[in-house]
């Protein structure tokens, strides 16, 4: 197949699409959407957020030493594109959105109510990329959408909608339809024994 | 929306599926499929991969200082999972997967010819995260799918049909449809001046 080279860019991988939720010391809370978010350890669980120094959701996370991670959901597209876009500083991003906070558990910072999913974590340690900053979360608790569960235990991933980010084109797309089980349908491949 | 508690664990973010090239200091080459991949700095563009330290593709790239990320396509979900749950020390994954090499530009270690985006990249250093590490690359180099590419410049994002991974369920999944294009739509809930 026929290949252009980009030179060194930020490129369009499939990214997860998140609200990070943060307080300040003095309570107040800001959300900022991410999408360079992933887990990266599970020894113990243990996510990642690389996020501009010049944030507020940097300020915020380095003094209380907390975050949260709320999963976007499809149909939050437009609330999310907002929340990356704009400054927490300049702009009161729960109104203009309507989104809605809830309680969580094992930190201080509330979550996103209409998130099918949210992570909370304590700040472990950070490494400095250049402008940015890698935030490493261990994770503390997490919250999933009742109805995404079936009785035997299977999960519905399209009762999440995941809202998926190609930062190098800037477009969000949402899932088409399951492709192969893991840690399975790659078997049939394997050396037979 | 109601929701349950899952304790702390590895849980379902949308993920890139890639399969990381690499050679060992005898100039083997190894494929692994890592999907705790994503970008964390354009300054400079600057990627992380996080692999289990006993992985032979660590000890690989540990010791050449380079490796490739190659983007999956859905077309070859099986294949990638096949490189994912079997070991390079065990197995020739070339030839039970029937994937081919190309050559790179910038670095040593080919490329996967049938990924539609191979991103180059040297290695930076390393962070230690329990039995996993976390491995900083900065990109040399981008090769992306010519056909994606209309001639006004636009990019077919189905073109590439990146598989996405949803870790904590272990299923592979497409790209469904275009919900929103990002630094754009959202400015619509933004304060009027």
């Amino acid at each position: 197949m026929s290949k252009r080279t980009l030179g060194p860019c930020v490129t369009f991988f499939p990214q997860p699409t998140t609200i990070i939720s943060s307080i300040s010391l003095a309570g107040e809370v800001n959300l900022m959407t991410a999408s360079w978010v992933g887990i990266v350890s599970k020894t113990p669980p243990t996510i990642a957020v690389s996020l501009n120094s010049g944030r507020k959701t940097y300020e915020n996370i380095l003094q209380t030493k907390e975050f949260a991670v709320n999963l976007v959901p499809a149909s939050l597209a437009v609330e999310a594109d907002y929340c990356g876009v704009r400054s927490g500083r300049e702009e009161d991003k729960l109104k203009n959105t309507n989104l809605t906070l809830e309680t969580p558990s094992q930190i201080a910072v509330p979550l996103v109510a209409e998130s099918p999913l949210n992570v909370e974590c304590r700040f472990i340690r950070e490494i400095e990329l250049g402008d940015y900053r890698l935030l490493l979360g261990e994770i503390a608790e997490i919250h999933a959408l009742d109805s995404a569960f079936a009785e035997s235990g299977d999960i519905d991933a399209k009762a999440f909608d995941p809202l998926v980010y190609l930062g190098g084109i800037r477009q969000y797309w949402d899932l088409g339809k399951k492709c192969a089980n893991a840690y399975q349908d790659g078997l049939t491949l394997a050396d037979k024994k």
